[in-house]
């Protein structure tokens, strides 16, 4: 928000400005407002306020340590006077809450242990919209005469429905530099030419999206799958809903995300939802979860289930296809008190453990597939080196088993596409589908495995082509293929893996490393006596192991050793806990040599990074996607789409019990 | 070129098939085809052919040493029989040639010094074109039975120009991830919306481009611009040629250049180069030299001057405008024996030497602009830390004092508009303006540096569309923006420089490293007592030094320290030589924590990586340029624009004293 007491404040002068920590995300003066200044609304979009006044008892900030309890919060259209909140959405006056929270001003204040300690004043008003389009004006005042003005914009948009159905691909953490990564290792080109290319390659629009969260210009998962779903940036680890300061994870400010909204304009919408990571992680979650912390699992899982039971809220009955991982969130234990796989079925789920189960599974019924414990085996492992599927102990079914009947994301893309077709043909549906690993394993370094992930995701676009093709609906559905955030990887030439590991000294080894011409080409789609074959038009490596293998790295790593070569034993740990944070690991790279981290000591693994993303788009509305544009601007671009705006007197208009605006 | 006697051969099954080192890039076989398999035309393009054969005396690929003397070469349309060369382009046989040469077949053999020796026979027959659109095959036969084919594809373009005026900008190295950090430091967000954009951000139609070269797939300048310009790609360091195993750096064999073929059709087009590099750098030079050494600076300054002089060629007359760096190369010396200054004078140029002077210069007259010796002094170091500017001893006259008057890409493109736009207002005029030291201060690892003149370029794209639209020829002008290869940067968070500096230890130091949440927000556009204010609407950081600073990389770097604060004293050297190749500058960043490098030790700076770079595109024939194409389609696609096809029996057949084929 805008802080038009900034004057008074003077924040930015001070030399303990927050930057490393923050006293609250989104909330620089001293009075928060969420949505907070520059918010952007779908016509329509439920939401809740939340209004803090901050008192610092000490710190840089520190004044006499009491929230001022009796803060005013009017709103308007931007040029007319603002009315209570109260009368502007005719709901009643909010309790008073009053809370404290502490928290770190910098790294100097962390090692001294002085800890600023914050009391707040607080209200919310819960479940309401706005329907008009145009700009708003939401002024909190406080102390007097100390405002934060929250400028909100309803955007006007279309409301004819172009789309029947969408298809949203997410490549977690893929970037245009994996991408090309990818294709050189499976795509074979001759003096320059590619003699094929990626499904990707073939889209007719191309975009970038922005992934910038709303108070930190890197962001997790959670934060930016909350702005492709919701519209609306958050904070890092929060699932649709703004982050307050109060301590409960569930009484944050929520936003309504998009499959509540189709499915509340539209009942009989098909809703899919696929991944190889865990279901309850943060991508899958954030359609429907409203918690800021995305390890409230349980939570996750219970959305999916029957959708919010905490407050009144947008009913969300369960979507018609589920498919992934992380069985154990599903199995009762300590963290997921209740057998999901039981309540599924008594919801009518069908239910399957592994890729034999799926194939056959009716195309009538809702879906719930679970296919292992924690994340889904990377595409390498489940094809290349399948002996590391052995000894997991990962079965969905919570026995100890090894899962090793196992689809991958293709078999449950285009199932998926099958079951929601079969049931929402008339009133269309909305799927996003994961690839989860590529993300994860450029975590952990293991380029091989996230770049076989990706090319997993462009066969599974692919084939998703040819099966809505093959349906007939391929020209009513938008096709969307995008990531969340991106990591720093890129390719910088070749490295011959045979000498590196002749040399003893770590000098001599970097030797091995050829850059520009001695880059040469790509040796991953040269067959050879360790080729493993693939038939005609899939594409991908037909060895993981030249000798000449790419060079490739982040920008910002642990202490780790390389040595360039891909891993057959399993997902890469290229760093162990040590006396004093992470050091490198020996075993992870014998032959390699150290190279010594870029990152806090206590990291174990890469992190996000701040490139804007590629967004590929085909089908209906396929032109709304081209250029650059914010993360949040897809969920309206999807909403247009799917004509979703919802402005006053409309069909929905007040039907759902939620309260709307006078104006 | 196609290996048709592979099996033969079974180059790959041996383990030192070459990839580190080649024996001759674009040729695996014995027997080499220039253009090689899979080259592409525009119709009526002018170029060479270059045929070796191959005889190893010894290594891998070893034979009795004696080259085919007989060697056959046939063309023919595909499907159809093929004819003799010199029948089918009506030319005279032309004399074989001999030479030998040794290359390294790995990095064991070099250690060994155990070159391998190749014999060779040759011919070449130059300047011929291909008229007709289709698919053509050329087979060179030798040593009997042994075949190397090389497909070639004339491209069917359409004719109808669309396009007046074309303007391309090169943002050396610029990729994706960078004008994103750029955005981030040169406009304000606040809550994750940003207030401004750049101008990038709001170009219509975006692409991606391959930046691969023809024999590896790290590509350089010259390479990378020979694709942009020529439709070619090539081999690292040439410039409008195929490199041949020969030692002569200018017998290569050559094909035509953009600025060659509009010149040729429309002898009145105008031609505009202008750089912030040494304009004998491969950027600019790639317009109009025909060498495979990228070092052969007077080569590049002669062609620019008065085109090939040493071959019949394309005439070509000089461009009008050539503002730049680099005036070391015009002044008569042991590397320029010529004094370029006067023949570009006596041809009709003026002459500017500092910014008063470009400023002042007609818009009727041809212009040359020398601004700097070597390459111009980067955006930072002219306009935020000018001090940096003395004691350069640059001036263009080469007196040996420093070059102060400077202007910056801004003033020499707009000033090149002006007077292309006066002169050449008819026939239309193409103009390419690189942004250099995007891809320069890059290398060095000077991440300020290089973002400030990628907000240079961004400010010059915005004043160039301005002054299009004032000159009343934006609607017909191609305004294309893009680069030519990138650099693996990116950026993964905030430091807490001064938390840094104050810890003794390389491990305590990293901890002031904030990923995610901890990025906060960007403090560059927040303005302190340091900050450095700017008019509005002009979008460069208000302050280069903030205590957050970016927490930014690349993914290869030679050994170096890291304190991640702007280098106030001048360009960044990363690496200075020690006993056995380079290591860290202790100078460079004394406060800061040792990182050990990931490429080879003699490296002493980054290189460049692997991604495709993304294509903005706006104007007439802006639908060609969205989504995923190769870098040399960008010559085609201008060529499209500029109507620039040239099929037989068309105006211009025959003209030009080349040889036209029977079919």
């Amino acid at each position: 928000m805008r802080p038009t007491s900034f004057a008074g404040v003077a924040l930015f002068a001070s030399g303990a400005f927050a930057q490393y920590y923050q006293r609250l995300g989104g909330c620089p003066s001293l009075g928060c407002v969420f949505p907070p200044d520059q918010a952007d609304f779908l016509p329509g979009q439920h939401f809740d306020i939340r209004l803090e006044v901050h008192s610092p008892v000490n710190g840089s900030e520190a004044r006499e340590g009491v929230p001022d309890p009796n803060f005013k919060f009017t709103i308007g259209k931007k040029g007319q006077a603002g009315v209570a909140v109260t009368e502007f959405f005719d709901v009643e006056e909010a309790e008073l809450e009053n809370w404290s929270f502490s928290w770190y001003e910098d790294l100097f204040a962390e090692d001294a242990e002085t800890p600023s300690l914050v009391n707040v004043t607080s209200k919310a008003y819960r479940h309401v919209a706005l329907y008009e389009p145009g700009e708003y004006e939401a002024i909190l005042t406080y102390y007097g005469e100390e405002q934060t003005v929250a400028n909100w914009l309803v955007r006007d948009i279309p409301k004819k429905r172009r789309a029947k159905n969408v298809v949203l691909f997410v490549g977690d953490g893929m970037t245009t530099n994996m991408i090309t990564a990818a294709r050189l290792i499976g795509h074979k080109s001759i003096n320059g030419k590619y003699q094929t290319t990626m499904q990707l390659d073939k889209f007719p629009v191309l975009g970038h999206q922005m992934t910038h969260s709303m108070d930190s210009f890197i962001t997790d998962s959670a934060n930016s799958a909350t702005a492709l779903y919701g519209g609306h940036k958050t904070t890092v680890n929060a699932l649709g809903v703004y982050v307050d300061s109060s301590e409960d994870p569930f009484d944050d400010p929520k936003f309504e995300l998009l499959p509540e909204i189709f499915r509340r304009q539209h009942p009989n919408a098909g809703i899919g939802i696929v991944s190889t990571a865990f279901l309850a992680d943060a991508t899958p979650g954030a359609l429907t979860a409203h918690t800021r912390d995305r390890g409230e699992y349980d939570h996750v899982i219970s959305t999916f289930l029957e959708g919010l039971t905490d407050y009144e809220w947008t009913e969300f009955d369960g979507p018609d296809v589920l498919f992934g991982a992380g069985a154990e969130n599903f199995i009762t234990s300590e963290d997921a008190p209740r057998d999901y796989y039981q309540l599924f079925a008594e919801k009518g789920y069908t239910l399957s453990l592994n890729k034999t189960a799926l194939d056959a599974v009716s195309n009538e019924e809702r879906a719930l597939g679970l296919f292992a414990v924690s994340n889904l085996p990377t595409w390498l492992d489940r094809n290349v080196y399948p002996d590391n599927l052995k000894e997991l102990g990962n079965h969905p079914s919570g026995s100890g088993e090894d899962a090793l009947d196992l689809p991958g994301l293709k078999d449950m893309t285009v199932k998926a596409i099958d079951i929601l077709d079969t049931r929402r043909h008339d009133e269309g549906w909305f799927l996003m589908a994961e690839a989860a690993s590529i993300d994860k394993q450029m975590h952990t370094l293991d380029y091989d495995r996230s770049l076989g992930e990706l090319l997993e995701l462009d066969d599974t676009v692919k084939a998703t082509i040819k099966r809505l093709e093959e349906l007939g609906v391929l020209e009513d559905t938008l096709v969307l293929v995008t990531a969340d955030h991106g990591h720093g990887f890129d390719v910088t030439g070749a490295v011959d893996t045979v000498y590196l590991e002749e040399q003893e000294d770590d000098r001599d080894k970097r030797r091995a490393i050829g850059t520009y011409q001695n880059s040469g080409l790509s040796q991953y789609t040269v067959e050879g006596s360790n080729a493993l074959r693939y038939s005609e038009g899939v594409h991908f490596p037909s060895r993981w192991d030249p000798r000449y293998a790419l060079h490739a790295g982040t920008v910002a790593f642990p202490d780790h050793r390389e040595n360039y070569k891909v891993h057959k034993d399993g997902p890469r740990t290229p760093a162990e806990s040590g006396a004093d944070g992470y050091y490198a690991s020996y075993k992870d790279a014998v032959s390699g040599f150290l190279i010594n981290g870029t990152l806090a000591p206590d990291a174990n693994q890469g992190v996000h990074s701040l490139t804007d993303v590629p967004v590929f788009a085909q089908g209906p509305c396929q032109e709304l996607f081209g250029g650059v544009y914010n993360s949040n601007d897809i969920f309206f671009k999807i909403a247009e789409c799917l004509g979703l705006a919802e402005t006053k007197g409309g069909a929905h208009d007040g039907e759902e019990g939620h309260c709307s605006p006078k104006y």
